[in-house]
């Protein structure tokens, strides 16, 4: 089975874009009526017709990542929004019960919000059957003014996480800062940032069960994994194998060598196949006539035992997100 | 012939230092005086044992970067302290012409101080006989509030540079913000932030000899070079390789993979031998029993033809920084 862990719903009906339209014009409307019909089509004719071009069976699904927009200060409307995008999802993932699971957006703002923050996780997980939610370490957009993701303004929502036995993927939305392009420079550098944050911390002596996702091939990290040890024995710290228990990376690295390097250096057990599809980078590369985002591709040409491409594809997924191996379960 | 292009003082006397604690103590000091031997001292104990050791030849020398902290907003401070250390270097390159080229810290701060960082940056070129500059991206450390490298604000800059035929580093200083690290978070952020800058940008359109050095192997970009090509389409941008005329990756990078990787992205014309130190990441690499930051072992263990080496030890550096070049002719 192949699980790709990292997918985002970017094609989402207009409706649904308009009632953000009408969000931040400054009205309060209901969310919009959206027949399931519309849905099928928007997945049908994009996501799944794209997974099935690849061979990809299960998405791990969450809202489109640069539209969250947790820089919009007012907390009731990132409350309805949220609530919005993952009601969304929710119904792909009942419509498409074999093909889709649920991650969680949610409702951060720069000051915080962190009480609605854990609501909605509850509500996602236990009513709508989610498997995880997506965390942004910088809900300002690029100016970076909330708390490290190791201080303990975090840590009601990792009682949550632990409690509720998911992981978050860390990911920020759009960069409202022109220093940091959302796609080239923010996402990448978020992801730099955290694994840092968590090299420098006790976290996970804490929160022994507490996991992680960092996406994107997390970021710069595995390209300077020497500088990383390195500065760990510099700053007194454990090596950054020690956060292997809690940390994991994606595979959404979208040229060979990248790839090469992440299978090179970060053990099987802690990659999980991605591709960010409908996503940042799409489009296809004229030198190998396949999507730049073709992921499957590069983890496949990886110089690996079958086993090892099987945790990559499959085993990791289920056990970081282990909602999802119940509900797949469930579905044989 | 080895030409290191990345190299800080870091190991100054400590009177320079005392000097740097007065001023931000608020006094307004006159610049320590420091007698020959000292700088002789610091420099053949530390910096110079370690090129001999590891047969560097020559360092491109820059005051420590950390230490910049431009940050701090009073313009007369940055000037001193800008000058101060420049003077310092100059003091270096003149005990030991054979072995050290001058770069210059510019006496940036969050507001600007433009006009200063030109007149800085020809009295060092001129009068100091220095071969480029160092430039901060985010002077404020952290909160990235300045325009970017791409901004009409930074052109003056960029005539002086042109005109001197001189390249920048681009390289920040201390990180304020606790969500980055300067080492492990900060310093490789930037790096990847001012690359999608100039592929964003037609800068190189308008100043088409202006140069850029890009340290530390240039943040996470060799590692998602397919992701840059995928976005430089999607943006309707030309193609990353375009800035190879104009933009230089160095070589810190603390391991063989992430080496290996850096010379199968990016062709050798593009690459300069450089080790950061004595710099972020010290102390030695307990299986291979060398210093992490021992860089040349990583690009002398590169598959590539001896001309190819030769490029990225010696002759991008010349080309580069034609400064350099002169300087090293007129010394045979």
């Amino acid at each position: 089975m192949i699980i790709d862990c990292h997918g985002h719903y970017t094609t989402v009906p207009p409706a649904h874009k308009h009632f953000r339209e009408r969000q931040l014009a400054g009205e309060r409307p209901d969310a919009a009526v959206i027949r399931d019909e519309e849905i099928v089509e928007t997945i049908e004719q994009n996501q799944l017709r794209v997974m099935d071009e690849r061979g990809i069976d299960v998405t791990v699904f969450s809202p489109q990542a640069s539209a969250m927009e947790h820089h919009v200060r007012d907390p009731d409307v990132a409350i309805a929004w949220a609530r919005a995008c993952n009601d969304l999802v929710a119904r792909v993932t009942r419509l498409f019960p074999e093909r889709f699971a649920g991650v969680c957006q949610l409702p951060q703002t720069p000051d915080g919000n962190l009480g609605a923050c854990v609501a909605e996780l509850r509500r996602c997980v236990e009513e709508l059957g989610f498997v995880g939610c997506n965390l942004n370490p910088d809900p300002s957009g690029g100016s970076w003014t909330s708390r490290p993701l190791t201080d303990a303004f975090w840590f009601p929502l990792y009682e949550a996480m632990t409690g509720l036995d998911v992981p978050a993927m860390v990911h920020v939305s759009t960069s409202c800062n022109p220093n940091a392009h959302t796609l080239g420079a923010h996402y990448l550098n978020a992801d730099t940032s955290v694994f840092m944050q968590f090299l420098e911390s006790d976290l996970f002596g804490r929160f022994p069960t507490l996991r992680f996702v960092i996406p994107h091939g997390g970021g710069a990290v595995p390209y300077h994994w020497g500088r990383y040890r390195g500065l760990a024995s510099r700053l007194e710290r454990p090596q950054p194998e020690e956060l292997f228990r809690n940390v994991f990376f994606d595979s959404c690295v979208y040229h060979q060598p990248g790839i090469d390097l992440l299978g090179r250096v970060i053990p099987p057990e802690n990659v999980l196949f991605a591709s960010e599809m409908l996503g940042a980078v799409r489009g296809t590369n004229p030198e190998t006539g396949s999507g730049w985002d073709d992921t499957k591709r590069y983890v496949d040409a990886l110089e690996l035992p079958a086993e090892a491409k099987r945790q990559i594809f499959e085993l990791n997924a289920r056990r970081v997100y282990p909602r999802l191996g119940n509900r797949l379960e469930q579905m044989v």
